[in-house]
């Protein structure tokens, strides 16, 4: 991969500031999880919407501090310089049905991209203090210690992983099925928190559509960096400006048997 | 409903002992959860086989060694004593494809059934450190302390949970997609864990087929306590002898609403 160069220890203080307001930005999103408001799902403020928008405000508001000529494109407010050679991307809650149901697993998902491309991404999971990140030039880490993707060689043996079957249209659903029918297990529910799981080596593939570049831009790191790899379903890297088709993979030869299986 | 009598003193001494045999099969079950066998998913033994093993034996020489004229119905073991007064019910692990998986929303289901019927639940999520009981004539409790269902009065606005599309064969998922085409939302993904989610007032339905009686019979104490209703299909109430068909909600107005939708 022709990644453009960046100075390694500019990027590890780039990460360090990350982790520390993602951190921050932890506790915001905990006030609202499992929130009594949450009970009124017809409000017009429902907690997620008031959480989505506060994250990201705390978020936006930490690097335009630290860094005022970078880029933002964030969920709820936009996109912001996203000319600059730095972009940020925010999506402050990854997993809106977990979390209006009380469920765990949704997540705060910042990336930092260079000129395009990811180049750093994180995903933290307050309501279960976990946390993943990928760096590019270094090992991926779960809970701040480096974590790797596993070996699985054959999609037989392969687990699989997405959000539910509402996120794909009838043709996409058709190319989903056709990798279900070949592997050892598939699971809904997920979100983010399936690529963490991909990253730690639990699982072997995540298969989805309809993302959106907050979605998808803090996991490519994330993935690559424990040794997998990530890609749209026509198998080129996630940018900025890719459709939102998503396949991730523990391995190149487990990436490279899933493509084939779902353009077949 | 026709409850048997119980003493109280004597029902609640045994819900003691129940969530301090269920503390120390915790930590059995977080042993093999995440190990790294996990890897090869075709091994004789896999971690959930062990984990489901080791945490059964040891719900069951607890049982045995303080209450030795009571029954016991596991989910590896079987059957014992099951014409006792008192029978316990052990599902070790409920929720396999999340424990292979990595996902930490699998739970260990213990119940107590007085002549049958169940009078005392719990769900334990050990990845999480999360439990929730429930006991004839008490409030059932989340983390220790008192918690309710909600009051989600119309299912427009209600959240369904069902843990796979697989769990239904056709017909009865013709039955499902009935009830979840008049909520709010569906989400898949959940085993006990669900149920505890409805418990604690986070969603409002869950609807599943396909289950034993050691996964539903530690549940239904708990929704009842906590203010919820759960039955079969036809709206009977769950005993040793149901079939696999589930349906929980919120509240009774909910249920009979969810009960004529589905068989409509």
């Amino acid at each position: 991969m022709n990644q453009p160069s960046i100075d390694p220890a500019q990027l590890a203080e780039m990460g360090r500031y990350a982790e520390e307001i993602a951190t921050e930005a932890r506790q915001i999103a905990l006030q609202w999880f499992r929130h009594p408001l949450a009970i009124d799902t017809k409000a017009d403020e429902s907690p997620v919407t008031i959480a989505d928008r506060e994250v990201e405000q705390a978020l936006r508001r930490a690097i335009g501090r630290r860094y005022p000529g970078h880029g933002i494109l964030g969920e709820e407010f936009g996109l912001d310089h996203t000319d600059a050679e730095f972009v940020w991307s925010i999506d402050p809650i990854d997993g809106t049905r977990s979390f209006i149901s009380g469920n765990p697993l949704w997540g705060s998902l910042l990336a930092l991209l260079h000129r395009g491309s990811p180049v750093f991404g994180l995903i933290d999971i307050p309501a279960t203090g976990e946390r993943w990140t990928g760096m590019q030039g270094r090992a991926a880490t779960f809970g701040g210690q480096p974590c790797r993707t596993r070996d699985t060689a054959t999609l037989d043996r392969a687990i699989l992983y997405a959000t539910a079957p509402e996120i794909f249209n009838a043709e996409e659903f058709r190319a989903f099925e056709k990798l279900t029918s070949s592997v050892y297990l598939r699971r809904y529910g997920g979100d983010c928190y399936s690529y963490g799981l991909l990253a730690a080596g639990h699982i072997d593939l995540v298969m989805e559509a309809g993302l959106q570049p907050y979605d998808y831009l803090a996991l490519a790191p994330v993935i690559t960096a424990a040794g997998g790899v990530i890609t749209d379903w026509q198998g080129c890297p996630l940018h900025m400006g890719s459709g939102g088709q998503v396949l991730a993979a523990a391995n190149p030869a487990l990436h490279a048997q899933a493509l084939e299986r779902i353009v077949a």
